[in-house]
């Protein structure tokens, strides 16, 4: 097949070893692993374009990437290219041409973001790289009432890490529910957009509420009153994972309802 | 609580950075990882014993380990104790007293290993160290009927590692079968002792089978044949897991039966 311009990838990364989605000067990047291997593949330097700029140390089972092929190679040989020449803890999905004036950023309507907590007085072993170890018994079902308060649309400032640059602190959290299965508890929340750090610093708290540090009304104060320093501790990035970015209203609209919403099990099937 | 003697540990790893459990001149051993820990833990030194030898690089979720405690700790003081100072690839999940006479090899009646096979044209990421990446279908019901003449006492000869130490080659499988759930093709075997490599030997040439390389009736003509050199591949230690030693007669003949056998799902929940 003939290659003829733009490719989406549909990419999973184990992020323990990066700095995170964007090149930085500090250390090995997700970006710029793939931009080496396409150069590699296609003999010609490109720009790889992301979803979302994932953080140092955060896993991600649905970036979305662009990449302009200029001309020899079609998506499925690019997509069995990469996984070829690409570290092992990057892979590539799924590759297709993407759709005229699509943009992986700015045409996404929603995002699914999962925190993964292991809670067990066992350690995790297999999983601790994706999961934050929580030893004591957490309430459930303080901590659903807790997500409750923060559903729909506020000023998250008591959620923002230090230097976001977002003008505007006010998001819309247009789902957010936990679930259990086993040692497993995940936090799952959907939007469009988020602040830096929101989803850890939302964990680092409903942690707190789950150990009886704090109510869920007290979380709801935290909220209201925009301070970052009262809220709880951020939680360890290796816990977070991007599950999947939206771009048909539909079907992100199925997730938000629950009707194509997030597993009990585990996602990390790969 | 005042510890009285002999501890019995329930211990699963990630065997990928070890040279197996036993000590050796060449790399870091479980054992020795164990052993230095108890030193650390308790002031005195131990020899720690183990229901099986695992190889370089085959993990376990249920090891069975003993140790002598001349005297202050009880069994949760040690199974937190270690879990405290044990590097973050070994976990020691339950802690007790053991039975007067109990030995971890030769009170067993029964071993529980699982060989895990990645079967996807996309390749593993965040199970990538736990299974074995086959990227060609696997047909099922062939591998299946290969197991059924694996099943029961043989001359294992064919399946035997070279320099295996074993006085005679014929062992007995009292269960042997696959489960698939999404891209995991679980190989579970169970029986009272294994040759040198045996399953992981069993696993490479069941693949040959389940690529329609080798018939099932192949597969028996190589099991009759006793010949090491024409069987298939040993397959990457990485996909084997000690899943669990059995000591109870009534537990090992419920799992070789079915009643309490492994799960589809996944069993590295840890």
């Amino acid at each position: 097949m003939e290659g003829n311009g733009r490719i989406r990838l549909l990419v999973a990364y184990d992020g323990s070893a990066y700095v995170g989605w964007q090149v930085q000067p500090n250390g090995p990047s997700v970006q710029a692993a793939i931009e080496a291997a396409f150069e590699r593949l296609t003999g010609s330097a490109g720009r790889a374009r992301a979803a979302s700029r994932t953080d140092a140390g955060v896993h991600a089972l649905g970036q979305v990437v662009v990449l302009d092929e200029p001309g020899r190679h079609g998506p499925e040989v690019v997509r069995k290219g990469l996984n070829a020449l690409l570290p092992d803890d990057i892979v590539v999905r799924e590759a297709e041409l993407a759709p005229p004036g699509f943009d992986p950023r700015h045409s996404a309507c929603g995002k699914h973001y999962r925190y993964s907590f292991h809670n067990d007085r066992v350690p995790p072993l297999f999983r601790r790289g994706q999961r934050w170890h929580i030893r004591a018994p957490l309430d459930l079902e303080s901590m659903q009432r807790a997500c409750a308060h923060l559903q729909g649309e506020h000023d998250f400032s008591a959620f923002r890490a230090a230097g976001c640059e977002a003008k505007s602190p006010v998001r819309r959290i247009d789902r957010i529910g936990l679930v259990r299965d086993g040692s497993l508890l995940a936090l799952d929340v959907l939007g469009r957009a988020f602040l830096k750090q929101m989803v850890r610093n939302l964990a680092g708290t409903l942690v707190d509420v789950g150990r009886g540090r704090l109510s869920p009304e007290g979380l709801r104060g935290l909220l209201l009153g925009r301070d970052r320093t009262r809220a709880g501790r951020c939680a360890p990035a290796k816990g977070l994972c991007l599950v999947r970015v939206f771009y048909e209203p539909d079907a992100y609209r199925r997730a938000v309802e629950g009707e194509a919403g997030p597993a009990g099990g585990d996602l990390f099937s790969l």
